[in-house]
C-alpha cells in the first residue's frame, strides 16, 4: 500500500495522484491543505524536510520529489509500462521528465498565481509578462519534441504524466497552445488516470 | 564516442563532465562559451533549444538536461554502477537526483552570481539574504539525509554528482557547511574523475 500526501489541487501531487492510478497501484491518500499550511506543520516537515507536496510513504521507504516518485513508481510497477525500454527512447523521456520542473513548471505555475490567486490591482505586470513570454517558448519546445510523435518518448509514459498538470493548468488560464501541444494535452486528457485525478476533491 | 557540449565553469556541465570519467567513456568536449553568448547560437539552439549547457550528441541521440543526462549514462555504463541496484536505494538516488535541481542549485547560484560576478555597489542585499537562508536550509536537509551514511543512495551514486558542483560552489564563497556536509564534500572531492573535472580549462 502506498501512502500519498497531497493537495487535490497540487499540480506535482496530479503527477504522482495519476502515476498510481496508470500503475493499478494500491494506494490512499492523506490530505496536506496547502492552504491551511499543513505543509508546514513539525509531524508533515519529519517526513519531507521540504514543506512541500507530495510525499509517498511505503514500507519504510518516505519518498518526495514528485519527477523522482514517478521514476520509482515506473520500475515498481513494470507492467504499466510508464518507460519505454529501448535506450534512446527512454533518455527522451528522462529528457522531459527532468525539463518539467527545470524549465516548464515555475512560469506556468507563477502566471496562475498571478491570473487567479491575485487581486487584479496586486499584480505585479512584470512577472506576468515574463512568465507569459517563457511559457509561450517553452510551448514552442514541447512542440518541437511532439513533432512526429504523439507522446514525448514515443509512447506513453512518466513524461508525459509530468507535464499533464502543468499542460492543465495553462488551459486553465485559456492560454493558446501550439496545434501540436493543444492535441497533445487534449490526448492526454482523455486517459481514465486523469479523469480519477480531477475527480478528487481531497 | 559521445559528445559534450559544455562551458569548463558550468555547475551542470560539471555533472555530466564527472559522469563520463566516472564510466570511463571515450568522449570529446566541445566548448560552448558562455561569457560569449554561444549557447545562443542559431547552430547550438538547434541542438539544445533552451540555450543552456551541458548537451551530449551520441550517435544520432541529441540530449540535454544535465540530470537527465546522469541518469541516461548510468544505464549505459552499467559496468561503473552509477545507480544503486536495490530498490529502495534507487528511490533514494532519484530523490537527491531531482532534489538538486528543484531545490538546491538555484539559491547557491544565485548567491554565487551576486558575490562573484556583481560589483559590490550593485549588490541586491536582500537576492543574497534570502538566497543564504534558503542555502542554510537545504545543506540542513542534506546533512539530514546524510545521517548514517558517506553518500546519498548509501553508495556513490548519480546523486552525489549532482550535487558535488554545486558543494563547490559554496566552498568557493567560502561558506560554513554543516559538518557531515562538509566531511561530504571532501569525500566527493578526492574523486580522480573531480580532479579531472576542475582540470579542464576548456
Amino acid at each position: 500500500m502506498v501512502k500519498l500526501y497531497t493537495f487535490h489541487l497540487s499540480t506535482n501531487g496530479r503527477k504522482v495522484h495519476m502515476a498510481l492510478e496508470e500503475a493499478k497501484a494500491a494506494y490512499e491518500i492523506t490530505p496536506v491543505n496547502l492552504m491551511k499550511g499543513e505543509q508546514k506543520s513539525p509531524d508533515y516537515l519529519k517526513l519531507n524536510p521540504n514543506g512541500k507536496v507530495p510525499t509517498i510513504v511505503e514500507d519504510g521507504l518516505v519518498m518526495w520529489e514528485s519527477v523522482a516518485i514517478l521514476l520509482y513508481l515506473a520500475e515498481k510497477f513494470p507492467a504499466a509500462n510508464l518507460l519505454p525500454s529501448a535506450a534512446q527512447d527512454r533518455a527522451r523521456a528522462f529528457q522531459w521528465l527532468v525539463w518539467q520542473p527545470t524549465t516548464f513548471g515555475a512560469p506556468a505555475s507563477s502566471l496562475f498565481r498571478q491570473l487567479r490567486f491575485t487581486p487584479e490591482g496586486q499584480r505585479d505586470q512584470n512577472a506576468i509578462n515574463q512568465a507569459r513570454a517563457e511559457v509561450t517558448k517553452n510551448c514552442e519546445i514541447l512542440a518541437g519534441g511532439l513533432q512526429g510523435r504523439d507522446y514525448l518518448a514515443g509512447r506513453f509514459s512518466v513524461a508525459d504524466m509530468a507535464l499533464l498538470p502543468y499542460l492543465h493548468v495553462l488551459a486553465e488560464l485559456s492560454i493558446a497552445l501550439p496545434a501540436a501541444v493543444d492535441a497533445y494535452y487534449k490526448r492526454l486528457s482523455t486517459r481514465p488516470s486523469w479523469g480519477k485525478v480531477l475527480a478528487y476533491t481531497g
